[in-house]
């Protein structure tokens, strides 16, 4: 092909998205809510938003889509997934302040109710409210043949941690340790340019992958019990978004604790690698900076994707999680503690690289993977 | 016309939502959150779900979409009211089980963002947030060129009521008294059905309204100041959907304090007006019925509506909300002294019937608006 993919050339604008979010942003006024009282905004010192008080609790609101994802799975008509990664995508943004999330709701919108795509959603929730150890607390299903051509989901989580908990990045230091969690394949982000690359290369979602997708560790929910079988494109790229609550939730409630060591001071920041990919990162510091000189292994489906679409590396790791879901900044001291504790139960975690003083900018092991902005 | 217009000629296919619904529900299993801790769901005694345990009070999630009416928005660009209507379809169902709506977040979805709409989304939401009283504590816009033609918009509120104060049904009896707060107008239901009667009227929403729009209590939102003018029919479909946060949040804690003689127990049940109409009171208890006998003055667009589109009475108010936002059954003992509280903060509250032991029906001064299922 003549020129290089890349995430902006499949269609998505970054910069009008950007414009358009600030328009709605510059157009908020501050809340009535008192400081105090249930409800009030908490400004927490890393500069995330959406914490509200609650008495001796600050209670956390994450909301969120599926996004283009879900158009693989119309075309499929495979939905057993995309309610984890509905799951998935919000509470992962929760466990980043600390927070427990504790209930959720989803938002459906098709142009025409279908029963069995019902079935199918619902089985997802159910499957995703069990790993996310969440109560479903409610739903809504809304008929919109004006507006929607195909299914929409989103849902919003509520997740709590209690006042002087939460973490906020902003106990970070040079020399900090960064652990990464393995993810379990694309997730939910850079499915506008995998469904343009998938287009480039003339292959068919049914058609068996042509690389070895069992290679690496995987989501255990839908790659399970077929180590020695063939998977398709659509297989691969629907496996469901992996939800961090565990082992996260775990160590922030062993941290607190205090029984293993280590203590929730030692937990410095915690970074969901969702659309953006490593930059993700910059947001957790104001000035400090990121060095990952051990990345976790990605997936072969990023190395087909890049080859397939000549997509650049640094658009690769810029664009998608390259097989690490979520990263933990944590204190030297404690970091091979953690870490080990985490593989236990998430096989694949390791230490990747650390907080550095370099400048506000995230290196990479890889020459040229470097960000200094979001 | 042939035939008299109803909900489902319009395109909205009822039966086949419920079945949907019901699959996705069937497919649920039971919260994985114990009883007791943080998140444990809670049953009511009337049925209600959505709420959750948290130490002494209990949270409850409401997440609901605009729907159809965004079309009208959308073809006139007028998105001034949505972010209201929004916030009210949501805060009002948080009201009925006595919750005090404390947050919310947004969820848009469009096939472009557009910096000019989202800065009158955002102006709406702001000011939707003024008038519920609750803090905007995030929000998603998601690019789905793929999804949505044209903009949708949900969002998810958050509220919470002590342990023991929800409001549930359950001590409803047989001479409770039923008071009425007035609508806004067709706020944010029945929408599918407006816009068949609109195209069959052959008139275009920036048409004058054929009626005296402001002969009757409006919100003071997009009517304010100008009582002399006329409204086109646009802006009369587009008015928002009133909020009741102010009053009953108050009505609610006045009663909680006993300082006007009444008490919490006094409010029996609460029941916010949309989609099915009247006959959502049924839902408020299993065997105890319900009867209209001095109903509020619909506004004057409602029977433009039924006369252009030929629509059957009974069918206007299992569609519409007939001038009643929203209704309270309290105790017999104390009904004129909150109808009266209320009035003086939301003029055009009055008592509009009673609860009656005649079956599990709603009966209607009109002759024939009975209603017997959901």
């Amino acid at each position: 092909m003549a020129e290089p993919m890349d995430y902006a050339s499949a269609g998505v604008d970054i910069d009008l998205e950007g414009a358009a979010v600030a328009s709605l942003i510059g157009s908020l006024s501050a809340s009535i809510r008192p400081a105090g009282t249930p409800g009030a905004p908490v400004d927490l010192p890393g500069g995330f938003g959406g914490l509200i008080e609650f008495g001796d609790s600050l209670l956390a609101l994450a909301t969120d889509g599926v996004g283009s994802k879900l158009q693989i799975a119309s075309q499929l008509n495979q939905w057993g997934g995309v309610g984890i990664d509905c799951m998935a995508m919000n509470v992962n943004d929760l466990l980043c302040v600390g927070a427990e999330p504790i209930a959720f709701v989803d938002y459906v919108a098709v142009p025409k109710p279908d029963p069995a795509t019902h079935a199918a959603l619902g089985a997802s929730l159910a499957e995703a409210c069990r790993l996310a150890r969440v109560t479903l607390a409610g739903g809504e299903t809304a008929s919109l043949p004006g507006i929607v051509t195909e299914l929409d989901l989103s849902g919003t989580a509520l997740g709590y941690v209690k006042k002087g908990n939460a973490i906020t990045g902003e106990h970070l230091q040079d020399g900090d340790i960064l652990i990464g969690l393995p993810s379990s394949g694309i997730h939910s982000n850079g499915y506008s340019l995998v469904r343009r690359v998938m287009e480039h290369s003339g292959m068919d979602y049914t058609d068996d992958a042509p690389f070895n997708v069992a290679s690496i560790g995987r989501s255990v929910l839908h790659f399970d019990g077929k180590d020695d079988q063939q998977f398709t494109l659509g297989e691969v790229f629907l496996n469901p978004t992996r939800i961090y609550c565990d082992p996260v939730v775990d160590l922030l409630h062993l941290a607190e604790s205090g029984e293993a060591g280590f203590s929730l001071s030692d937990v410095r920041a915690i970074c969901h690698v969702t659309g953006g990919g490593l930059s993700n990162l910059l947001r957790l510091h104001d000035s400090l900076g990121w060095h990952i000189d051990a990345p976790l292994t990605p997936h072969p489906e990023f190395e087909w994707l890049q080859v397939t679409g000549g997509i650049e590396t640094r658009e690769m790791y810029r664009t998608f999680n390259m097989g690490t879901g979520m990263i933990l900044a944590v204190s030297q001291e404690h970091a091979d503690a953690m870490c080990e504790w985490l593989n236990q139960r998430m096989i694949g975690t390791s230490i990747i690289g650390k907080v550095i003083d370099h400048g506000h900018r995230v290196t990479h092991a890889i020459e040229g993977v470097e960000f200094s902005h979001y």
